[in-house]
């Protein structure tokens, strides 16, 4: 309860999983009240528990927003309903593709005006109610997609829903947005799983062999199919089109290679071209991966895994007058300690970890 | 110096790059004399300057083993010169392909009963010797190949260099070795690759709402293209027979999402079938993040990034009777401190603690 909440003081959360509860949980350390719902009865109850809210009841007041959190098939069914009841004043989603519940809000005849799709970039490799952090969302992207028939304070309203979860709103068009997530996040994940496929029949003496590499290759292919099949089919045609091109540059490569076991030696240059583009295509990932635009300094802050105790660090950096730009947290499993990455300005990172040192943290 | 060498006292180390000058430190840390060359005059002069050894002056005295650490294409050239003045008594390489080099040392005639052909399994996203550390093959694998012909004598000679870098020893079958890398690291690398080119193109937008999916997919695309192309045309044909499998799972994939976006509801279904193919392989790679079979339990301790340090914790872990199965190194680029996950059988999981924390080690 860090601040009085401004502009949403009440909050409906359709579907409790993994984001809905961490959006809830996020509010209600700002005061917020939350009401709850899902299909399953026992997600809300594992939500009620972990103090995200209440249950809420159909035909109760009128909250200030509606937070979507449905798979993305399923929102514009929602919306239709909750606006025939009045259930808030205005409506967002989370779901992780844009153009598909927007266009299905549009043909079904929803109040356009009262509705900006949303999309927070803070998935884990985790999913369910049990999994969700308040603070999944601090200084991660926040993607928002008004239109043109959007009201201003609709859009106020998920700024505000932004701000207290913590994340950084990216105001983009909901086709661009489609796009973008298609090749940073919805391909490299079938990618990552066909990689991973060809270790099904790999021998244990090669599965022995296997270092860090393949492990990062593949860490996203552990995720819920099921999720998975979701989101990909919400994004079908973007998605393809990444595809097509990382299979037909794959089998470019595999030719290549072919023609270089039997003795042309020319062929192996078409594959030396493919890893410079990997490389070209690598070092324009923002944050201290590589984006010489944004050369951010890094400041490692040793963590416990309680809750709160990352959203008590960006405040500490707030009241510095710190602006965090990204965060990457290291997390052995089942351990209480981890390594926090914040990137800030050159010029903050000195400000920044001489305040969490007198806050107590441990900056090395 | 922790200790007297066994078996092997005096040392060759032929090209001083990152794996040749890094098994150079790890030697001399055990006292091991060390002599060094390199076709670069300026890599051997760094070598030496970071206590790597002296070096080689040709038609000195024989040494116990040469460890040849130059490109695939290149081991066996080598490996017939030295023995031509029998500069050793036993000779390894440390290159990412096996069945090649042997291939060739056949053909050239060399001595195969004193060659043993080898492979650390500790690759770093940097090359060259300043990126050389003694500590990089600790608790890591290292493939090792005997042939009919080789004396058990080279056998152990191999396995004392293994031991004494800290090493865990994996005999294997050359060409069993080449598949094993090409479906373990060589492809996934291009594949990663492949995956970063579509990068190149992205928008800015696109780009900054990255997160740390795409980072962790498309990580080791940022390896050196000289490096990989050498390694990769050293194993064409096992590296293009799974890429050749992964790109057709990616059209497959991408046909049936285009078929989706039509309308046809079942493609959906092989989208399903190659994520649940992508967890059963992600499942079975050892460590934390799978392998049933192997359920170590992880020893989380923070170390910092001082020469050595990494040695004498094993050191304590040999001490205290507990074998580190597995190592993973959580290091923020450039700042010293980092967290080692250690995986050890569970039952020496607190033994290992309790002996890290007497030595003053922090073990959450």
């Amino acid at each position: 309860m860090n601040e009085r909440p401004r502009g949403i003081e009440s909050v409906l959360v359709v579907g409790t999983g993994l984001i809905g509860t961490s959006v809830a949980l996020a509010l209600r350390e700002h005061g917020v009240t939350v009401k709850l719902t899902d299909q399953s009865p026992g997600a809300v109850r594992v939500a009620c528990e972990l103090g995200a809210g209440d249950e809420w009841e159909p035909g109760g007041d009128r909250v200030d927003l509606a937070v979507i959190a449905v798979p993305p098939q399923f929102v514009a069914d929602w919306l239709l309903d909750l606006q025939k009841t009045e259930a808030a004043r205005f409506y967002t989603d989370v779901a992780s593709v844009k153009a598909l519940p927007i266009e299905q809000a549009r043909r079904l005849g929803c109040d356009l005006s009262a509705y900006v799709a949303g999309h927070p970039l803070a998935g884990r490799e985790r999913s369910g109610p049990g999994a969700a952090r308040a603070d999944v969302f601090l200084g991660r992207p926040w993607a928002y997609c008004p239109g043109r028939e959007t009201s201003p304070r609709a859009v106020a309203a998920v700024l505000s829903l932004i701000e207290l979860c913590g994340g950084n709103a990216v105001k983009v068009d909901p086709v661009a947005h489609d796009e973008a997530v298609a090749l940073i996040s919805h391909a490299p994940h079938v990618a990552a799983s066909a990689v991973a496929a060809r270790l099904v029949g790999a021998s244990d003496t090669a599965l022995g062999l296997a270092g860090p590499g393949v492990r990062d290759v593949t860490r996203v292919a552990g995720g819920d199919p099921d999720l998975w099949t979701v989101i990909l089919s919400g994004n079908a045609r973007p998605v393809a089109e990444v595809l097509e091109a990382v299979a037909t540059d794959l089998a470019a490569a595999a030719a290549a290679l072919r023609a270089v076991s039997v003795d042309d030696d020319g062929a192996i240059a078409r594959v030396t071209e493919l890893l410079r583009r990997g490389n070209a295509g690598r070092s324009r990932i923002p944050g201290k991966h590589g984006g010489p635009a944004r050369a951010y300094a890094v400041v490692q802050v040793l963590v416990g895994d309680r809750p709160g105790e990352l959203a008590r660090l960006f405040q500490v950096a707030q009241d510095a007058g710190v602006n965090i730009e990204d965060v990457r947290l290291e997390h052995a499993p089942g351990l209480p300690l981890g390594a926090a990455e914040l990137s800030v300005q050159p010029e903050s990172a000195e400000v920044l970890a001489e305040a969490l040192r007198s806050h107590g943290w441990h900056v090395p």
